[in-house]
């Protein structure tokens, strides 16, 4: 089926059940009062006022009973259409839909649905022809919120029932079962669960705490890119995440994005105004221009761990996808024209590397992403320069082979770029890495080459933002893994458990020697029971455990358990590590 | 010579020696005025009213050998003693003498000194008994400058003559050649001519960018204190480095510290206040505290290369020594009351062994910081609370055998500590590392453990700050190192040279091979003469030089040049290159 055609068949048959449920409700509920039903992405939903009574959990059953003995009797879905007054008539019993209807354009038709003899509803349609066609259809109800009518505080607080529909039995279950793996994914739920990163009350809302888990994360995520970073010829920068605002008057975001930034100090009492960074580029470049380059020394790039800052306010913050302080890995290539496209693309392998290792590469799109020529305030004014580089840009997208979508109004204040799109486990699309085509600031920055014939020219920059910003991307990296994370960056790798107190010695040694080889490990010498040790490693999602008993004591190998819960007897020490220094050293991403 | 033997002897000499530069300059300039002459650490200097005539570099030796002439006349020093009237009669024509003598109180005593039959001065004394004493001593007219009578801009500008005095020539050249060599140390200069560091207008005073070669010594030396750390025991984390006011208020930092913090926001208008943050400690605390801790877990030792935040003055910043933002290697222990002494020396060994691999450790002396107990304003007001720990921390001193000096009103606001001194390449002492004892912020912070009896009790913290702030350490590494510095955090640790071009081949191969090692090497390929590639590197402070020549295409080997010039013809690379990663590995530091 056409995704068009599901997509109006389940509008429709979501329309439909609509009505069934109000139906339903209305038999069990005789004095409650129909308001509105509309459509949403996984079903819908409908406003009752129920007056005193309630819908509870336990009531679902019935309800759902009741609908599926309209869906059997087979009733037709008939249209009627009424002119004002009629529907007035029609629906004088209840305040709600007069309202709606009064809401309505004189002279205009009105339509109505009849299900069965005793129930109508108004409703713009199309319906289908009857309930019965709804019979292999997939629906349950969901939950029941409060809700106000009309969306006003000031209005009635009403039953909200949210039903979940699909065209069959099967998509709902997959449905449900992929909502309820999303929920367990969910990285500001599991994050915290696993001790990843917390939030405190005192601290903050978007400043997220990496906890020694995330902190380790972080190290090995980042530690990565600045060596990978380094033999791909990109040399690294550590540069103040504050500046006086001249610099960002320079730069443009004084104007384009001065609401966006924390400020220090106040421009009519004090001298000197700072500001917390939103972005590394103009401090990368200054370093650029320290000293006279020539074109031999092109390209020059640069690559830092950068904390960056925005200033949003406290009800936006999210987890570690909505934050008040982040770090980007933010990279510059400053070349010649004519490197433009090989740059770009020594950017993009670079990311590609990137998201094979974190094992993302499958699940990202590209967005071409444009200006909006209309929006003079987020752009800079100079349609020129934006034509001629969107047109580079789109160049090198295109013998790059690249399958991208476009879109307008996405672009960088001094720029088009490519965005590397990700969605989240609740399907939320999101941009996880950009590649900046920069047309503006090397003119605002008065950065120049010599070239060839001795002349001060222009150099082009491209922004790469290599991992991205390491707080999203590990939360992507959360919901992917579930927390069970590929050994290279799982911050615990090897849990080393005894089985008996006689093991102790034998345990300690072996995580000294695993220690020694910079492999993360930890002991559980508790006094517990073997299958407590194994389930608390599980649940924490350590890749190996190494099990020791009385066996592996006398023969002095290892009881190797997977995280999957494969386990291995007799394995010798010297196997066992150089093992995991080959998964770790290849970044190896096992299918657990 | 006793020191204090020496010290009387200098100052003695000085003061002599600056009555003989007057009457030197009064010989050669006679309508100058004399005002005063004090003694300074390197000898002394004399502020002369010249009117219209000026003393130059030219005039040095002229007035040098007017010195000597007086030394060789064997001129007696002899005190006279005036009351007031005498005195303004004889320093009638002097208006600043005139001035001095006023200020005096009446009835004083006032002695001069007389130097021949010619000159006579003010002064307190004691002197030598004749000029010829001074024949021996090395002294040399140093520079001049123009100073305020009095110091006050609204006096005449006098010229201020500065001469070096030793007791001997051989401490008069041996300070010389000291301080030029420091000069050429100083982090400032060289830091910036090695391109480890820069400074930037519109970016501001106090906020210096580390360019790749300083942003690789930081990479080098964080990684050290983080891998160390871990296998120490310590746990990284990664905070954010900005918060609400609620935490500092909960520390004490507002109320004790307000005025050197960054703050985002105005109390009077803003709903959230944030401050940048000036320590890591209360973040670290947060997580601590968000699980309940049992004794068993204690110690928890957390660790973070934590970005902190000095509001101070532009015009106090200096380099890389102080600055609005920098990195400390932040470092808390948090245990039971038994274990302070237990972790007190666990945290001094990290730091014994993190100040041996970078070859600082013969430099250090140990200072004892106390609290001052009439400075309520600076310190917490619990003084029972404070000797309780002093003592505690004596003894830990005490058993640990260490050469302290005490120090009054040193400690931090919330509790005594260790201080580890250390003096700059121009002999100014400063902390680099502390560890100190907190009997405050557990409290205030309400942080728990549960101990063996089912109790809550308040554990002991212990900050430790392993190698300090990484860019005063950093100041320091230059400039005992003068920016050759050890291999492992060598910026650059090897050169490949070509001598002609038909060794750009291996060149690059080798180079190659050496990044594969993870070993950081450059080539340098340009069409220039070897002797100039070899003078280059040697300018860079390259550890390693490999030279490319015919010889070495032939037999596949090395020419190996070390930093201080010895070469060695014939290495083979396999043996190169496994010296390398052992020296590395090591932390070998060389005597160049």
């Amino acid at each position: 089926m056409e995704k068009n055609e599901l997509e109006q068949k389940l509008e429709m048959g979501r329309h439909s059940l609509a009505h069934v449920l109000a139906k339903a409700v209305l038999k069990l509920y005789p004095s409650a009062k129909l308001t509105i039903g509309p459509v949403v992405d996984n079903g819908f939903y409908y406003d009752f006022d129920l007056l005193d009574a309630k819908i509870e959990k336990e009531d679902f059953a019935r309800i759902e009973k009741e609908m599926k003995k309209i869906l059997n009797a087979n009733e037709p879905f008939e249209r009627l259409e009424l002119n004002k007054k009629q529907a007035l008539e029609l629906f004088s019993d209840n305040t709600y839909k007069v309202e709606l209807i009064n809401d309505l354009p004189e002279g205009e038709i009105i339509s109505t649905y009849k299900t069965g003899n005793d129930f109508v509803d108004l409703c713009r349609g199309p319906h289908m022809e009857n309930t019965s066609k709804l019979q292999n259809w997939g629906y349950k109800i969901d939950k029941v919120n409060g809700a106000y009518w009309r969306g006003s505080e000031k209005n009635k607080m009403l039953s909200r029932v949210y039903v979940l529909a699909f065209t069959n039995k099967k998509d709902l279950s997959n449905y449900i079962a992929n909502r309820e793996d999303a929920l367990k994914r969910d990285h500001n739920k599991l994050g915290r669960e696993l001790e990843i990163f917390m939030t405190e009350e005192n601290i903050g809302q978007g400043l997220p705490l990496l906890m020694p888990k995330g902190a380790t994360i972080y190290k090995a995520l980042s530690r990565f890119v600045e060596d990978e970073g380094e033999k791909r010829g990109y040399l690294l920068t550590k540069t103040p995440f504050m500046s006086k605002n001249n610099l960002f008057k320079i730069s443009g975001h004084w104007d384009h994005y001065k609401d966006g930034m924390f400020i220090l100090g106040d421009e009519e009492k004090d001298k000197e105004i700072f500001a917390l960074r939103p972005m590394t580029c103009p401090f990368q470049y200054m370093i650029y221009k320290n000293s006279l380059k020539s074109y031999k020394d092109l390209p020059k790039r640069y690559l830092e761990n950068s904390t960056l800052f925005r200033n949003e306010s406290s009800g936006e913050m999210h987890g570690l996808i909505r934050v008040r302080q982040f770090t980007l890995a933010d990279a510059h290539s400053i070349c010649t024209p004519d490197q433009v496209e090989q740059e770009f693309k020594h950017a993009l392998e670079f990311i590609y590397h990137t998201l094979d290792v974190i094992g993302l590469r499958e699940d990202v799109g590209f967005r071409f992403s444009k200006w909006d020529p209309n929006n003079k305030k987020k752009y800079i004014d100079n349609p020129e320069a934006w034509e001629s580089t969107q047109i580079i840009l789109k160049n090198i997208l295109d013998h790059l082979g690249l399958n991208y979508e476009e879109a307008d109004g996405e672009a960088a204040f001094y720029g088009p770029k490519l965005d590397i799109q990700i969605k989240n486990v609740f399907g939320k699309e999101d941009t996880i890495i950009t590649i900046q085509i920069d047309f503006a600031l090397a003119e605002r920055f008065d950065m120049v080459y010599v070239d060839e014939a001795g002349e001060r020219k222009r150099p082009y920059i491209i922004h790469q933002s290599i991992i991205g910003c390491y707080e999203r991307t590990m939360a992507l990296l959360i919901e992917k893994y579930a927390g069970a994370f590929p050994l290279w960056f799982a911050p615990e790798q090897v849990r080393v458990l005894s089985v008996t107190e006689k093991a102790e010695g034998a345990v300690k040694e072996i995580l000294a020697e695993l220690k020694n080889l910079n492999i993360r490990a930890e002991l559980d010498i508790r006094n517990e029971k073997i299958s407590k040790k194994i389930r608390d490693a599980s649940q924490e999602k350590v890749p190996y455990m190494l099990i020791i008993g009385e066996q592996e004591l006398e023969n002095g190998t290892l009881a190797v358990r997977e995280r999957k819960g494969l386990q291995t007897a007799g394995v010798s020490r010297q196997d066992f590590y150089k093992a995991m220094l080959l998964e770790i050293n290849n970044k190896v991403i096992k299918k657990d």
